[in-house]
């Protein structure tokens, strides 16, 4: 039996194949350019051929059934009945406050989410298309919906209220969600394994930085603060989004340059954050940029780091002193040394150093390292998010009634002896290519 | 000789007289409701009776006209001649990039300022008024202009610059400036003068809480990052500003409800805070509510403690672990020991302990108090604000060709034996009041 996990974006739909019985991943892939001219499909089977095609799809609808054809092709398919799979886990967005954790998709479900489109109004309605699309083409196979804010439902309400009209809330649904629950799930259950520590004596900050990126504070294993907010806008400087601005800009620009309120959140989201202050998103050509003189590219690391080293500092004062770890996550924490350098300055002052020379050695998406010097009172760890796993098992779980929301809930990453089978060969080529890897390798207790 | 210090809001006048021979204040008072049906007047001279008045002051010209009248008043007044004024002080908002410093004011300056008025719309037009108006009043005295945003301006680039556009800052001078200068510069200088250290080797954090409030992070004697930013709508809860958002709220609630950019503006900045969480801005009523078992206004004292807790965490990786003192000031930061407390909460992190019964015993805008624990690593210090005081040197200074951007020019408060002349005997009728206030006093060394 597999599980087939899906995460449809506004014109994309990615894919993975799981094999629940051997654990590991039979197939990963995406269509993109949905709705589009032409649409395309990049395919990859264990062990085969990567596939790479075009074809027509102008709604989920038709990338969906082509998904389906991939997996049962006889050259590069990883199943030969649908009957194979056996639930479908569908990444959703926004589930406001309604889903504290994942669910079965029933039409109710889907009445719910579609309730909650204006709180997600780009990704919701990509993401509704692909239950539906996929509650079509296979209607006896059961399908859960996974929710990037379920996880910081836990929050306490003066973390999640804003200082704005009470009745913004209570009438327009005005309230921190927070987003990335799914990676900062993983990562809190991983981080707790790594120090030997229950759940739930487990405090740590994590931080997801990729393209979009969040912070959260994780006390007692449950989220207590999260950087973004009602969207994923707000905390951090991420690749295209502004992150925290003095709100008056915004309507001090609207009146200066006539642009309207989609515009500026079209601004804020895709045109500021990296790409605004030096014209570029991927840290790699940030740093390239900037080691080659690029004043915009330096200032724009600076800004990007100095933010998250305050926002680390803010969070570990909800810890009083006991806090146990920072965390880096995603493709940018995992894979951004100097990332990781600039965001770890003057973490003295909360009791966490930064080991330079291993967080240089740090660079594999395929194991977890600690990156800390030997004195830090607080562990700075790097742990490869894992969102395809949490979802898989969550859907995995509903569809046999074991499900339980994650404080009740026992993932297999959270065993102690739990081994990633699709990073442990990874594993071992990167640690063959740099020895050197090895050393930092997280010793668990 | 005296020194008249004004503060022009957009229907008020604050003054303020100053003996600059014996050190002391003579007068204060304030104009009201200016340009209204009718206006008001308070004026308390030294040893006189308050007075009290309504009169017409349809402009800030007939408000200073009415202010001069008073100062000469046979029975109220505190001069006899107009020549006894040395030199006027005027609070101004912004400053935009040009004024780093105070600065005297000629046709040049204020043309200057009529440039960025754009950048306080609010304030400034109420700030120039004043300014030309005095000078009408007094054309043989010098004017001092004072500059909120002056004391901010030593801040690195990648803690004023905005991940946006970065052309919003070239086109539109979109950056933080921050605010509140006068008042941090003051307790920046006090703090120095306490720790016994030098200004260049002072590392603190200054919270000026009160209706607005602003943190800014003092390192090396100066400003390195503050809370407020293009306007002073960014940073902490206040009493009717929101302080930090997700800026896509904004343009959510503006398509969801049709307001307009100059309605959502004035939300933000008179219905939001304290108030549009529990209507209530004033911290006793909110404190009194909470206590008679309002769950909104215990909402907003959490809300508004834990947002500047996180502040102090965030600007305390600003100084690794160098920081000596967090400061707490200006109304609420003074007499709101319930404030201080919350603010307090998790401090620990970063090696500053509240003790608790000091704080409840530091009850008193007239000393400098010291209010953490022994063994606390960092200080936690309540220092009474003192803006007038900076306005009425700057002013003098600037008259006399003495004066120099902060970082080269002494103030009198600067000294190690300075007093407080105004203060001295209300301290003492406090402490006659508390006796173990004396006991907290900051001892000097």
């Amino acid at each position: 039996m597999v599980i087939l996990t899906l995460n449809c974006g506004s014109s994309s739909a990615k894919y993975q194949v799981y094999d629940w019985v051997n654990k590991d991943i039979l197939a990963v892939g995406v269509v993109e350019r949905i709705g589009l001219e032409y649409s395309t499909i990049e395919h990859k089977a264990n062990g085969k051929e990567e596939y790479h095609a075009e074809f027509s799809s102008p709604t989920h609808k038709e990338a969906i059934e082509l998904i389906i054809r991939m997996l049962l092709d006889d050259e590069y398919g990883v199943i030969s009945d649908l009957k194979e799979i056996g639930a479908v886990g569908h990444r959703v967005l926004h589930g406001g406050e309604v889903f504290k954790q994942s669910a079965l998709v029933t039409d109710e479900v889907i009445e719910q989410l579609k309730k909650v489109i204006h709180l997600g109004p780009l990704h919701m309605p990509a993401n509704i298309m692909g239950i539906e699309a996929a509650r079509k083409a296979m209607p006896s196979v059961p399908q859960a919906i996974i929710l990037d804010t379920a996880w910081h439902q836990t929050m306490p309400e003066e973390a999640f209220m804003y200082a704005v009209p009470y009745e913004w809330y209570t009438d327009y649904n005005v309230r921190r969600y927070g987003f990335h629950g799914t990676s900062h799930l993983y990562c809190a259950k991983r981080a707790a394994v790594l120090l030997g520590k229950k759940n739930e004596d487990t405090n740590v900050i994590i931080c997801h930085i990729g393209n979009g990126a969040s912070i959260s504070a994780v006390k007692n294993g449950v989220c207590i603060d999260t950087s973004m907010g009602l969207t994923p806008l707000e905390g951090l400087i991420m690749g295209s989004r502004s992150g925290d601005i003095d709100p008056a800009i915004i309507p001090y620009m609207m009146e200066t340059t006539g642009m309207s309120a989609k515009e500026m959140d079209t601004v804020l989201n895709k045109k500021s954050g990296l790409i605004g202050l030096c014209g570029k998103s991927d840290r790699r050509d940030v740093l390239k940029a900037s080691k080659e003189g690029d004043k915009k590219a330096a200032l724009a690391i600076k800004m990007e780091t100095r933010r998250i080293t305050k926002y680390i500092g803010g969070y570990a004062t909800l810890f009083g002193g006991n806090l146990d770890a920072i965390i880096f996550t995603a493709g940018v924490g995992e894979m951004a040394p100097h990332i990781r350098l600039g965001a770890c300055q003057g973490l003295e002052a909360i009791g966490a150093k930064l080991d330079e020379h291993k967080n240089k050695v740090c660079f594999s998406r395929n194991g977890e390292f600690e990156i800390n010097t030997d004195d830090s009172k607080v562990k700075i760890l790097v742990i490869p998010t894992d969102e395809e796993l949490v979802m898989t098992e969550d859907a995995y779980a509903l569809m046999t009634g074991t499900y339980d929301v994650h404080t009740n809930f026992h993932y297999t990453f959270e065993d102690k002896d739990y081994v990633n089978k699709s990073r442990e060969l990874a594993l071992q080529k990167d640690i063959a290519k740099d020895p050197e890897l090895a050393t930092i390798l997280v010793k668990q207790r």
